[in-house]
Parts: C-alpha cells; sequence; structure tokens
C-alpha cells in the first residue's frame, strides 16, 4: 500500500470526517467529498470479454476531463464475502463526484460524456444510474 | 458553496485524478480515493417517514468510527434528471472506502456494525450492495 499511496492538497465540500491512519505513514485521510455523487452499475453484453472491459473502463477515464467532475473512482466487483445483499453481477462500476445538480447537468449534456456513449454503449447491456445527495 | 468548502491534507491510495477549481478559491480537488468502494442503497419500509430517514442516516454516520473507514458519503436521491436508467426510488445511499479487502471485513465484523444493524435493520425492506475494488 504505501508504494501507490499518495499524499496531496485536497478541496471538497461537505461531509467532513477526518481521522488518523493507523500503520501507514500518512498523517491523515480523505473523508471529504463533494455534494452530489452519480453512482452507475454497467452490465456488459459480453462479461467474460476483458477486451469490452478494458475498452469501457478506457471509456470512463474520459469522463474525468470534463470540468465539473471533482472525483471519480471505477472499479470491478471486489472479491468481499458473497452474502444475499451484494449484487457482484456487474461488470464496472463508476463513481463521479460533483458540487451540485448543475455540474451533474453539465457533465451529462458535455460532448465528452456524448462521445463516452456513443462509443461504448453499445457494450453494455443494462446500466442503473443512483444519483445521490449528500444528507 | 465557499463558506462550506475546506482545504485540507489528504491521503489516500489509486485512482490519482487532480485538476484546478474553477471559480473557487481552492487550487485543486479530492480526486484520489482508496480502494475498495463500498456501496449500499436502502429502500425504507416507511419511505415517506423523516424520522426513519433520520434514524437511519444517524446510524449510517456511527460506521465512520470503524477504523478501517477511510472515507464516507450518506446521500438521499439528488433531484437529477428523470431518465430511464436513473433508480431514484432508494432511500438512503452510502458509500465507505476501504484500502482493501480486509479493511472491509473488519468493518463487516465490527461491533459498531453489528450495532448498527442491530438499531436499524428494521426500518428498511430492501438492501442492495455494490462492493467495487479500483480497475
Amino acid at each position: 500500500m504505501s508504494t501507490s499511496r499518495r499524499t496531496f492538497i485536497a478541496a471538497a465540500a461537505t461531509v467532513a470526517v477526518s481521522k488518523a491512519v493507523p500503520n501507514t505513514g500518512a498523517s491523515t485521510v480523505v473523508t471529504t467529498y463533494p455534494m452530489l455523487v452519480h453512482h452507475v452499475f454497467f452490465w456488459l453484453k459480453n462479461p467474460e470479454s476483458k477486451e469490452d472491459l478494458a475498452r469501457l473502463l478506457a471509456g470512463l477515464r474520459t469522463l474525468t476531463k470534463i470540468e465539473t467532475v471533482r472525483g471519480a473512482h471505477f472499479g470491478v466487483p471486489a472479491s468481499t464475502e458473497k452474502r444475499e445483499v451484494v449484487d457482484n453481477s456487474y461488470s464496472a462500476s463508476e463513481i463521479l463526484f460533483f458540487d451540485d445538480a448543475a455540474g451533474q447537468k453539465v457533465y451529462q449534456d458535455h460532448v465528452i460524456h456524448k462521445k463516452f456513449v456513443a462509443d461504448c454503449s453499445h457494450l453494455w447491456e443494462r446500466v442503473i444510474v443512483y444519483d445521490a445527495v449528500s444528507a
């Protein structure tokens, strides 16, 4: 972990939770995030295709260039404990943070987002979006 | 926004994306997050009950005391554009970041998490968990 750990200055809004990081050289951790979270889960048409997954993930990474995107996490199902409530059937996950709904709207209408949809939407058979605002 | 904006030192792993923040005094933004994301969506039995939502959110906030939790965002459905792929039927959303699956396991087995489930699980009728690892 230590080699992939970075320390940097961060600025964001709301939901402040700060704590010490045990067992690392770092003294604090990112726990303050922007207001609006755009969660997206994708199910590929060809879930066994590593190429299709790579293309989807490459497409997702282009979205971070959109100026209102304040943070991003792209993932695949984790090998956590299997439980009835855990859905690990999806192919890829996307989290984008925005300051507010206006920022999310800029993203939604942005040419980079439209290009991502045009280039990659044939890869997935199902998508679920959950937009959440800090509470 | 400016009054709720904070600048702080942050340390986290992977998915580094850094950019300027336009129209604010801040020079950079949080865009680096830990490896493992635990997404949870809750549907309350009484979705109209503000009291039940407040109890659930209060319970969720206790989870940030668990030592392996590296970040948290708790939300409710945002009033973003209504589209077919958007599920805004849930009552509350939870994001917890962990360094790895071991950190998530500590959380899962933690007394604070068990107390949250014991105190709050009667409030919800449905829960979906998506655990994702950085890709």
